[in-house]
């Protein structure tokens, strides 16, 4: 891994002329973009806003390509930032304000290469759609697990490069669960071929997991094999409303004591969520009669014949009835209903972007403290803030909860001033817990520094060891995930 | 993680006389053993032999001794060999015979430091044996589901060093899938703390995955959290005649599309484990009234009522009867029939120890390739070897087959001899098919050389750079898993 920094030039203070030049015949006429004005897509983040500058977009088709732009770029010294369907939440998909970095997006390699059904296996390149590998899968009789919020238009190149959550974490892990095998271009314009549809390999070190949410930092997934698993032939989703958080995971042990694994989503929402919904969203509705603090939204799958799932999903209800952890609760009795009481959740983003501004946090902590993380948080975050209006949904089921906290109405805007501030007394709490301050949407440039302050100095050591390792040139995506010490 | 390299002194050609005496009080009296003729249990291994000798056994009781003792090796660059239960199958535990490496056990470090049931979580020392861990999951009414046939002897910190596999896999995964946090010794006698209890966790390279399945090449395991699921309630066994590898795996399939992930274990017997059984084996039995070719052993688990499970079981089976794939098939009555249809495939191991001359391979391919794997392998070993005794067995719904083929009977032990040969055969088809050279058994020294045949000269590189980036100055268990280019 040597040979690149061997023949190393100082790094550009803009990309070379003859380099773009080359960089587009690489591509190819028409995959490739040099008007600022023609980028938008590329340089916008669709949440945050980022200064985000390349004086050249290149749109490979292959992973030969991909191989040749690297290479060529790090003959060069010019950094390339990889990007997949550009939805992520920390800008680590975009290029830095210098204008001295190549955006490399993957959003022609959208090939399905194999699906092999014996093998329950499905091979995709970087660029291909969430939701088309999701009905590449279903159309197969076959599911493929990873669901979120984007599914529509990020691609899974990002989603393995942030390995990615969503809301089916709980029964099939996170992104990394379900990859079997990687195709990964490396910085100095390699390509390593880690494309096995294997179940067990036990041949060496599991290098796939260092690509997995790497963030782009150490080269380019340019295709993957990816798990598929049996289609659910039965769903129930119901609505409870508990005492409190620690009674929503009470409430978790006691559905998976009687429903195992097939308990695939376990969703807390704080009353707010509800109340924000019904001002904003058209068409929202209240699950229960009355109202309660909090709310547990679940949905068990499983492979029995229709309605055979509802049988434990009540037994374990009645049980949490019984300890006093459920007030009230109902089962969704078709698939409308059950498409309903999942809206005010799917819906959560865009809901509080229009109540207010809102200082976002993405946190993990061990299940057996979420209730002193909420707890804790909303009590320093109150004195602090009067008026400020608390706001915690998420998979509970995994120990994640998006904490967002909304500003008293007084402050307006003003609120996003405070975003430090808050983020410092939420993450002190989630260090002191264990936790950790990005749970699903990775560093990037959002929690760059916020990672560096809470992170040991031994990881960082060993991070940044691996980083030297595979790439000395710090080519790949520089300045995302590990900050540049010297420039 | 060059402070090491720093100041590094020469590799000593033996281990320098005042650091044993330096180690010998990190340990304390009674800790360490440096009389050869009370070492066996440390440098002999359970199947096969291995050179191995060193001039001091170290047996920590801490984390703190653990990172004593690598620091103290460090500075003097005397590699240390790390040792767990001693249950391995390739010589990756045990020191080479050069006598210049110090072996340090940690099977004085056995405390359960925490179990949490919200969270579902154990944290164990890497001496806790396997068996323990299960029996105190069993305690707390949860299931750790990691399971092999050593798990009475084997140790967690083994298991982990070794990505372990075993008989539940097809569910829960290898141990990679079952660990959530690591403490580790690091080559510089720093200790890393990853002892997180998170499901989700995206701040950076997720670098517990190094470690487990590094064999003890990059750092020592100290501790784990690991991962608890519900404890099954209800269980179902069967052994079924499949008409070949390729009906076997056509009915998981069925099984999967019936029940999902609570099909649990899938193993493959070939007739000959049954005869060799009937011959060698006190007590085994014939589980069907006529002999077929093939069989399946399987098991499925879950969370509902006794009986729950034997309708889709019983499905599945009438599916594959009606496509052909299975010709008769026996649901276990009883626990005590379930536990007699599992002896045959329990004893597999020791059965043709005492049946012959064999040479084992613990190879994985695509589920959708093992059939054409075992006929080419069968079609080229009988015709070079005639009177050969095929016999393959293992798990199959992983991929993951012990293809261990007994000589012939006139051979004798001669058939050891062929080795290599047979070795060459068997992996030239399993690369060709993409597969793996070893599945679940790791490299240790015993595959080091036919790793290195097989393996890309991409991924050996990538391999070479972590270690190096890791263990700049080899200390760690050298000569495992990546061979020493320059002694």
């Amino acid at each position: 891994m040597t040979s690149v920094a061997a023949s190393s030039k100082p790094r550009p203070a803009q990309v070379p002329d003859a380099l773009i030049v080359r960089l587009k015949e690489i591509v190819g006429p028409g995959n490739w973009i040099d008007d600022p004005a023609q980028m938008g897509a590329y340089t916008t983040a669709w949440r945050d806003h980022w200064e985000a500058r390349t004086p050249l977009v290149v749109r490979p088709g292959s992973t030969q390509e991909v191989a040749a732009i690297v290479a060529a770029c790090a003959a060069e010294n010019v950094p390339v930032v990889p990007q997949s369907g550009n939805t992520g939440l920390t800008g680590g998909g975009l290029p830095r304000d210098t204008g001295a970095e190549i955006l490399l997006t993957t959003e022609r390699m959208r090939k399905v290469r194999d699906l092999d059904l014996l093998n329950d296996t499905i091979t995709v390149e970087a660029g291909v759609v969430l939701a088309d590998i999701q009905k590449a899968a279903s159309e197969a009789n076959r599911l493929f697990p990873l669901s979120l919020g984007a599914e529509g238009s990020c691609r899974i190149g990002g989603n393995l490069s942030t390995n990615a959550g969503g809301v089916q974490v709980l029964r099939y892990g996170n992104a990394r669960a379900l990859v079997l095998g990687l195709e990964v271009v490396l910085p100095d314009g390699r390509v390593w071929n880690g494309l096995r549809g294997l179940r067990k390999d036990n041949t060496g070190y599991d290098l796939k997991q260092l690509f997995i949410g790497a963030e782009g930092t150490l080269g380019i997934i340019t295709a993957a094999v990816l798990r598929l698993y049996p289609k659910p032939t039965e769903r129930q989703v119901a609505v409870a409303a508990v005492t409190d958080p620690a009674a929503s995971v009470r409430l978790l042990g006691l559905l998976r004591e009687e429903a195992g694994e097939q308990v695939t989503t376990f969703e807390l929402l704080q009353r707010s969520c509800y109340d924000n919904a019904l001002a904003t969203l058209d068409g929202a509705e209240d699950p229960l009669d009355a109202v309660y603090p909090w709310y547990v939204l679940t949905e068990l799958n499983g492979q029995g014949a229709p309605g055979s799932l509802r049988a434990p999903l009540e037994a374990a209800l009645a049980r949490a009835f019984e300890a006093g952890l459920v007030q009230d609760a109902v089962i969704a009795a078709s698939e409308q209903q059950a498409n309903r009481l999942w809206r005010v959740r799917e819906e959560q983003a865009d809901v509080q972007k229009r109540t207010g501004t809102g200082i976002k946090h993405d946190v993990s902590v061990p299940l057996s403290r979420i209730a002193e993380f909420i707890e804790r948080a909303d009590a320093v975050l109150t004195k602090a803030y009067p008026g400020i209006r608390l706001c915690a949904f998420g998979h509970v089921g995994d120990g994640n909860i998006h904490y967002n906290p909304i500003g008293p109405a007084e402050m307006g805007t003003a609120f996003a001033g405070e975003t430090e501030t808050v983020n410092r007394i939420v993450h002190d709490i989630v260090a002191d817990l264990d936790g950790s301050i990005s749970a699903e949407h990775g560093i990037g440039r959002l929690r760059l520094a916020e990672n560096e302050h809470y992170k040991s100095e031994v990881e960082q050591d060993l991070m940044r060891a691996v980083k030297q390792a595979l790439d000395p040139l710090n080519l790949m995506n520089p300045g995302k995930l590990i900050s540049e010490r010297d420039g």
